[in-house]
């Protein structure tokens, strides 16, 4: 069976504000063709920042979605320009709960839906953390949510994000083991 | 911290094959107002399919992240009517990777992206596991990889899609509770 594909040609079909969708031809090693429709999205990272206690969470509105208070760990997009993902996820961490963490570790990379769209995310541990000022983006209402460790699991249950349900799972991992 | 919101307005941007773009205005019950632009899909299941030996995970060709071989959980889109998802599920698990389930369970639920896409995912646990005969949709190209479940950690760490992350996680909790 084939995995072998090229790109035949393409166009862009809209130019949002986040990202663009493109419309692309594909062709096979075996001739057969295929168009797919692709979000192209500059990539996002996501971090797990805990200490000996809680585990930094972070409630916010996702108008996109309907739900005003997601659980979701702190995030955000990479810069249109190529930012390195971890300078992306230093700043998001100041910016989104107040805090700066001596010791990094690349927890994760993955697709977010790789069906339809090219979000890479880059999931990274923070941990010997200290207080920074927190400064959220002016359109971002974010309410900090310092989440027990020894209730981990019940945040798993609580949550319907996919990068933080793989953040908080990661974590459990090495909790309990 | 208000997480109250309501839409005023939008329009739809694209209307694709698979998903759509809509932007939209949102207000705030202080009166701010954002806009949002929504990639609208119509959700997705996923199916954690296993049985004492082996969980069955699939190759594909991942055109959009330009990827050959992809690592997941046998999956697929609803259909555009509103099908229920454990209908989707049955379908999907006979066309992947050939296999009727006696045993289902809605393991979760969550939103693979939700700063940018309302794409919702329904993740089942399959098992009591049968075969039916598989058939591809022609446009997918699916290798079927039996995996054993001794070897679950070695498919974590080498699976690069959110949703199947998220399963193996998930599966890995009970196979050492």
């Amino acid at each position: 069976m084939s995995s072998e594909f090229e790109r035949v040609d393409g166009e862009r079909v809209y130019e949002g504000t986040i990202f663009e969708v493109w419309r692309e031809r594909f062709r096979h090693a075996d001739g057969e063709e295929a168009v797919r429709e692709t979000v192209r999205h500059p990539g996002a990272v996501g971090m797990v920042a805990h200490d000996d206690e809680v585990v930094w969470l972070v409630r916010q509105p996702r108008e996109s979605v309907g739900i005003g208070d997601l659980l979701e760990i702190p995030a955000g997009k990479l810069d249109e320009e190529g930012e390195d993902p971890l300078d992306t996820a230093k700043r998001e961490l100041a910016e989104e709960i107040g805090k700066a963490a001596e010791t990094w570790e690349l927890l994760h990379e993955f697709f977010t839906s790789p069906g339809f769209t090219d979000e890479r995310f880059f999931l990274f541990l923070a941990t010997d953390l200290s207080d920074r000022h927190a400064q959220a983006e002016e359109d971002e209402r974010i309410e900090i949510v310092p989440w027990p460790l020894a209730r981990l699991h019940d945040a798993i249950a609580a949550c319907h994000d996919a990068k933080s349900l793989i953040g908080l799972l990661l974590l459990a991992q090495r909790v309990s083991s």
